[in-house]
């Protein structure tokens, strides 16, 4: 069988090697190339390939039909363009084009899922996780008017159709799909805060050695980043609630664990009215849905390592006046938070199975 | 300088561990007796000294000064009343005689800090951490009608003369103190969740072998228990903020790090008025202790490892119209958390130096 | 097409368990029961199925063409009589059936490979790696008289043939496998010390709870065990390497590392004459092995983990009057060095493709 | 009562920060600086003390009676010339005054432990830990005519006595201890190889960040490096063993493990005649030593962390026909390896308890 020519471009980051290793193991895709800035020329095993590495400049993007984009955010507008004009489809890995720019809701009709205007350079941070407090950034048009938005579960049928889409971020990815069926519904209680502390493996921020991210300094090791509400995640997610209509805060402390893979969110809603029995809703929002799993028990992060779902898991709290929900969800950042879900957009935008080539 | 004889009931575990560790090293302490069930006629290097553990029945109780009572909890209540018979002060480490049991306030005047009626065999759980769900668990009077609960900084002096003391749990050592200047000031606001996540490392759980606590297990991973609202620290913790008359909620959600040692609580309040530079508030009713520390930057594990001290963080959250404080808290769960703190309160008990022969 | 039915007995040790999950993933394969003492009645995800346990009693020996025994030493061998009687293949995964019993040498022939003699219940110990140090075991005569050992690079057509298979053991595997173009070559210098210093991660001491398997117990730290040089899987090594007619001792220290998988032995060996460019012994040696990767560098454990291979690199000593090699071989001790090998071999023995559903 | 002035240079490595801490909490020496390149002006908190960081240049050698040199190796010599023309005694941690340079012998009669000639920009690589493949490494004459070797349980007398002490390397302090005894009474086998296998923690390759020291690549791995015994403080190791004069090879082969600190060395000794009861020796040579212990069962790195101790066991190995003894030898590579034992050899130079300020 013909195997369909892909690229990656940030081919050596974490997200990009994982990105590498599922296409080289695709059933229907061919890696035709894996651009690495710093490591051209040097050659890598990847999904029990070799992979030797070739500048950005060198890569033949016009003889793939689409190409992944794993570069720093602000790096990667300019390369979607370039994939698009030379023809490629592209999934954008960064967060250049995801919701939370200059439009206020996600659509003109308020209708989620599809943006209207992304933005370019928002931001010259790390990938995933930025080590120091994020900030409010002004953003500006984009010469992609309506990329999707790349939850899959959530915008299947736009992605489907889609030149361009916006993968999401992993924390984004962990949040929101606990939180899409409380959305959904209607049910977060006006005016609340919903409260997520979550944790996140070293992967999810990149490869660029930082004193802070060396193992002697990290290991038995645990704090807070981005204290204080401002990490960059919050603006995607913000217009991603605000777009369901839903008048709740969002309060957002993220954590570095000593691990290497894998994202906890444990979220806390306020509900407009109490939920007896509330894993139904989740369980009946993704019936069918092959990438995430309604956990009887809270989910554990080895529960979902090399594995492209999120494992979600829900209970009613004791003891509290308010009817309150806790939402844990687990993913690994690296596959559902990254390669794993660009991957299942990809299948989509080219007419494959979306589940092709995803480690369950 | 002759040294006071003094004893650890519970010596195998890792808070008894750490105890005759501590006391080993001690400048004014000698450790006449540790005694473990399991190992008795086992010796073991504990702070540079060989220690050969006796059973419980075998220790010399009555010549010690003071006994340092490392039980599982519902087995230390009846090892008090024996060293209180032989006459030593005691320094209870179950939860046995905490707060929380029948009681509705800590003193009858509401004032804080000295508990009229404590409970015994309030549970079998593990120490500090239990692994399933907790449970309210049915209390029944004491025969310790007074025993102060030991959260040195707050109850310094009735520390200091009393005779038997119960020892804080590891979380409730963390949050408490995080929240102390809000509870005092009664700002917290009224009907109100305050919303806790912690993270505690492995031996939060006892040095009893489990499956889910072996190294194959925790490495790479990392998950919530407890969950619900239902952590059996709750009633310890709840009684305390009861006491300050403050009418709010807590929501605690515990995790398992993988990391032998460190709790680190994220805390969020929603306030009863804005503060415009919190930490001051911090700083002023820790100013002088030499146990807590209040800083700049979010608090690291390493930090506090290895030391007994508390290291607390504030910051106002950006983007929330309630006022809404993030408070980091940080301990070293063996020491701040257990051994050291019931050490500072042993200290107190026998006249000595407060702060002889703790780790900083 | 049709799957073939295979059973897996001890399938909730982490070998069984890792081996259950191969078989639910493979091609050809269909997992037809999993036996675990312990766990009967309970469910496990595994390899993406769900997968309900069952009591060994109750496992439908005769309904599959091949059961794998992944069962403690000693309570394997019956356990292969069964399956064989009710008509079964067997692949033993314990060390009852493997060279290094009774026998002096593997054939009458001194032709390696096929043992005449196996040996039953020599040893309750855990599964590869005992924590204590190991000694001689007397063995007895064996009803199964001529059972392959299964290094697959070794023996493969043996093991095409057989009806019973010997697993080697985890240790076994990544030394012999280093050892092998040496000992075919009968370059090992006579008289000389083969010394191999090499280092498991944990989950080759088992799945049963002890003490100094915990976490608290094993990260921040490492230690030698079985120190001596009478660990358990010499006898196995010391059969196959006099096999070959090498007059040479072997010095074997194992190590305990803090991570979850993975085999490193750093193997020394003095020659009897000096080798220019040793490393293309090995790759001619292994030329054409989908399992075996010479490398041009050392190998981490990172390389093998999650991948049924072993990676090998050889390099001359400087500074040492007797010329020496040193072999750095690694495994990951679930793969390659347990369920990875014995499907490899069940492959063989079912006449699959070798490496159907092996990840590589 | 008074205390000493005594400063640090690269003061901000992991062995100058745990200097810094050390000499913080001495209960006869002061930090009269700590200077480091790249944080000068920058605060840190060591040893439960405040500490600004100043420049090399900044730093009042003349106001101390002693300084530590933990600078990298190559740019040491300069500033212990510096310090000694300021009238201070010097520690130097670095390789450049240590034995192995140009000069055949320790000292010109043979007798051990005070060098002739020292070697003088001997390498730029990182402290204590090459990643990539050591070389020899042409040396040239001295100004230091007669450094001793600060390997203070076979030097203690020279130290006591001079002005300038070379600190020996992690490994070769860990790998020396532990042949002592057979050096000293000339029990190895005549042109036997002395085989070392060692692991070391990370923290023994630095604090400069790079690719193969982050947390990432680190976790659940391990591997050897400098493989082909061409490590650096091979030079070291083999000049001291020659100065005992005897005849011998060593074979080392250097491990980075997944831990922050400790070094454990695995060291097979054929011997000149067997042993029967090889511990009493190592327990003779070291009687009344308090920082080396002789351990009846292997030692773990956890037994050593924190300690300025070598922990040493002795076993025979069984089924080898040369007599064989395995020395384990473990370490807390920061401390016995680099700054406990530069601060025992400062105490001697200053008539200081030898033990002053020292974690046992």
């Amino acid at each position: 069988m013909h195997k369909i020519p892909v690229g990656v471009l940030g081919a050596s980051g974490y997200a990009g090697r994982e990105l590498a290793a599922l296409v080289a193991r695709h059933p229907r895709l061919a890696l035709r190339f894996a651009a690495a800035h710093g490591q051209a020329g040097e050659r890598a095993r990847l999904g029990g390939q070799d992979v030797t590495f070739c500048t950005a400049d060198d890569a033949p993007l016009g003889e793939t039909a689409l190409v992944f984009t794993a570069l720093p955010h602000g790096a990667s507008a300019a390369w979607v363009e370039r994939a698009r004009a030379a023809g490629a489809k592209v999934v954008d890995l960064a967060n250049d084009l995801r919701p939370g720019g200059a439009a206020n809701s996600l659509l003109p009709s308020g209708k989620h899922a599809t943006r209207e205007l992304a933005t370019a350079g928002n931001g010259a941070g790390e990938w995933g996780m930025p080590m120091s407090h994020g900030s409010a950034i002004p953003h500006s048009p984009t010469p992609f008017p309506a990329v999707p938005y790349g939850l899959t579960e959530l915008t299947r049928a736009q992605v489907a159709g889609a030149d361009v889409v916006a993968n999401p971020g992993c924390y984004p990815t962990s949040i929101l799909l606990g939180l899409l069926p409380l959305l959904e519904a209607g049910l977060v209680a006006p005016g609340a805060t919903v409260n997520v502390s979550a944790a996140s493996g070293v992967t999810g921020a990149g490869f660029t050695p930082k004193p802070e991210l060396m193992f002697g300094e990290v290991t038995e090791n645990f704090r807070a980043y981005g204290v204080g509400n401002g990490h960059k995640h919050l603006d995607e997610m913000r217009a991603v609630v605000a777009d369901f209509g839903a008048d709740a805060d969002l309060l957002f402390t993220p954590h570095l664990l000593p691990i290497a893979r894998g994202i906890l969110a444990t979220i806390t809603v306020p509900l407009a009215r109490p939920l007896a029995e509330p894993l139904s809703l989740w369980r009946d929002r993704f019936a069918g849905e092959p990438f995430v799993e309604i956990a009887d028990a809270p989910p554990a992060l080895r529960d979902v390592a090399h594995r492209n779902v999120a494992r979600i898991h829900v209970t009613v709290a004791k003891h509290t006046r308010t009817p309150t929900l806790i939402i844990l969800s687990a993913i690994d950042n690296l596959l559902k938070g990254a390669a794993g879900q660009a991957l299942q957009n990809a299948n989509l935008m080219l007419g494959l199975d979306e589940a092709a080539g995803l480690p369950l």
